[in-house]
């Protein structure tokens, strides 16, 4: 059977090349990169090399650079490290609705040591307003983060922008770009951010590295305490194979970045296009069926009453994120994975407390639809053979769950949805001084 | 030339059995564990596998096993986790001056953050007198930490005897096994411990996947906010290659290590006995030269004025530390790496602020002395020839860098050694009201 690998916002496959630079470090070349003797040199100036292809990678120096274990562990250190490096400044942080998990808890951590958190909202493409920032903005503001791009609806932030009102009152920026490093270009200096979130796992390098840019002259206050590495920011033996192969990747990315995303988008659209009759990024919009406002894109193509989310046009190349109505997420990844497609049906942390995702709540997208998201996420592995199989596999299988649905069936009989509420919002959920709808 | 690998307290090699369970998954079994398809079931797999072999190791249940990154993650997690699940009940912390950095600077963060450490002085082997214990209980005490060996001296500790004190007063012991878990046997059960702290590196598993044991009932506040991952107590996406490595050098370990030890433990005494006239574990005791009365063997064999630190008998098998007096460290560890041998000359996560290790400095070992400490650590990759080569190469070298050394000349036309201090002792600089000494 054909295997189809589409969750490639959960984590990518290990590019041969970037494996094949770790496989010393993982065999001969073991010595701790702290040692004082020919071993550990080895692994120290390859930690140094990793440390300068990574930097390259963003436009950083190498000195910013500093390697944690995970994309959730620099953004912990960044929001929790910022936080407290600047408490004696104020105690007022902005984040989006959409950040991922490990940006949202870790304001949560930090209320309960007495910081207050403002959480923007996002419009029904998941972007966030620039106006909706400055007047967040208050005298004990230290520390604004707001993702580059969501990995799981692809919508791209005006980073710059954003970053550029911080800036002129001295507040500290960061961003955490997951889901942009290695995917799309990144430019510290250009984009104006103090501090910066990217993972190896996401554009072909290795799980176990990722990395945290602090700007120089920017404080964060280390997370993991102990001993002297990463320049006393964060302690703890390297993981010099894991970085080795980030920093390979981060070479690699740099170089074949434009030509990859050539197809990768050509791919997207071609997904996108085939299921639904908008063409890419110049869609008409289709009233949503619950009044809500939010950005349903009818695709009465193969399959109807399947909306796209996410921005059209600022948009992840390799993002494609559908709700399908009338089904149940879980069941289409069962029968997607049986004919050896692998998809995700949100975000790859999703909290058990919270079945939906909170970026569809964020966007304002109902409850039931959102149940049936299939996020599809390319990667330069994937082929155009791939894409005709999704198209020829997908939509049968929609019709049968449907076939099964009896809200479906409901449906076609009465032509009426059955009742159903808004999602839970994480972030409206808890901080509901701002829930306010701009819609 | 010979290569000699004898820094094996700051990680070892990858054991090939290890390395080969993790290849398919830097290879074709990416999937993220989280992932709801067949790729992600199979890494899912992986690390409950692991999780299996882990908890095997240390004879806890799979449910008491958490994945980090590295032994620093978990000993932060452990001691500020701990901290700040149980600081309604109190904020005082025990722990050893002999430490790993990243337990005395974890508990160092949490003094700021209003928490009082009792840092429990050791007698000139390094052990830890389970009456001081007792004694620097309190009402408000909450957690003790105190590691079952020193990687540095390898001087192993009364654990259970330790434990059992505070288990009578409802009070978590936390343990870190770094140096001991998968080198010589360790029972949570018997040791009658909360938490325990093991990474793979040192025993034959990969960088980057290390563990918390978390007896069941015993909380711990994550410190890695985000997902959902290791059931909500370490997010971020699981490093499953290096996990994977960490599961089998467990299961290996278990297996192995009483056979390895029968063989390291030979080679350790014929090291020790050759460059000394003692035989191991029953060394006559010489005076301290500057009558601080540390531990302190005088080996006139092939070299004079060289002492044993550490523990004699309660002892890691692969542990030999010699402090060579009349010798700087750097530029023995030079000579000797020139010679293809590579050793440390103390903790591999030296803080740059702190020249003279912290754990020689506990056993009171004078600042001149301890600059020219010899840190060797065994693996199951030395054989006698290692040996062999080493005792035909030390010595002479030894030789050479005193006759460079003017101290050394001094000494020998005076008979005087050259007035020296103590060193600094992190545990009782920052701790002064400690500072007894129980000599």
């Amino acid at each position: 059977m054909r295997q189809i690998y589409l969750d490639n916002h959960s984590g990518t496959r290990l590019d041969e090349r970037a494996l094949n630079e770790m496989l010393p470090y993982l065999k001969d070349s073991y010595g701790n990169a702290q040692s004082m003797h020919s071993l550990g040199n080895k692994s120290k100036e390859a930690l140094e090399q990793a440390r300068h292809q990574v930097a390259g990678l963003i436009n950083a120096s190498d000195e910013e650079i500093y390697f944690t274990s995970c994309g959730s562990e620099s953004n912990n250190l960044a929001i929790k490290g910022a936080a407290e490096a600047y408490s004696s400044k104020g105690k007022h942080i902005i984040v989006s609705s959409v950040e991922h998990f490990s940006v949202l808890y870790s304001t949560k951590r930090l209320e309960q040591a007495g910081f207050q958190v403002t959480i923007l909202p996002v419009d029904k493409y998941g972007v966030v307003a620039v106006d909706d920032l400055s007047q967040a903005i208050r005298k004990d503001t230290i520390l604004v983060s707001i993702q580059q791009a969501n990995p799981e609806i692809g919508t791209i932030q005006p980073i710059e922008e954003l970053a550029r009102i911080t800036r002129e009152k001295g507040i500290l920026f960061h961003t955490d770009a997951v889901a942009t490093a290695g995917t799309i270009p990144v430019d510290v200096k250009k984009m104006g951010v103090d501090l910066l979130t990217l993972a190896g796992s996401q554009f072909y390098g290795p799980k176990g590295a990722a990395a945290l840019y602090i700007k120089k002259g920017a404080r964060v206050i280390p997370q993991v305490d102990g001993g002297i590495q990463e320049n006393g920011r964060r302690a703890g033996t390297e993981n010099v194979p894991a970085i080795v192969g980030l920093g390979k990747a981060s070479e690699i990315a740099k170089t074949e970045m434009a030509e990859n995303n050539r197809k990768i988008i050509t791919l997207r659209d071609r997904m996108i296009s085939a299921l639904s009759p908008m063409e890419s990024g110049n869609g008409q919009e289709h009233p949503d069926p619950y009044g809500r406002g939010a950005h349903r894109e009818t695709l009465p193509g193969k399959m109807e009453y399947v909306y796209l989310n996410g921005h059209p046009v600022n948009r992840l190349p390799n993002n494609v994120n559908f709700s399908v109505e009338f089904i149940e997420g879980e069941a289409m990844l069962l029968f997607l994975d049986g004919a050896g497609i692998y998809i995700s049906s949100g975000s790859s942390c999703a909290s058990k407390a919270l079945k939906m995702s909170h970026v569809l709540s964020a966007i304002k997208v109902d409850t039931a639809i959102a149940q049936g998201s299939a996020l599809m996420t390319l990667s330069k592995y994937n082929s155009n053979e791939d894409i005709d199989y999704i198209l020829s596999e997908f939509p049968p299988i929609i019709k049968k769950l449907r076939d099964m649905s009896p809200l479906y069936a409901h449906f076609k009989k009465t032509g009426q949805r059955q009742a159903a509420g808004p999602g839970t919002d994480y972030a409206h959920a808890h901080k509901p001084e701002h829930d306010h709808d701009e819609e």
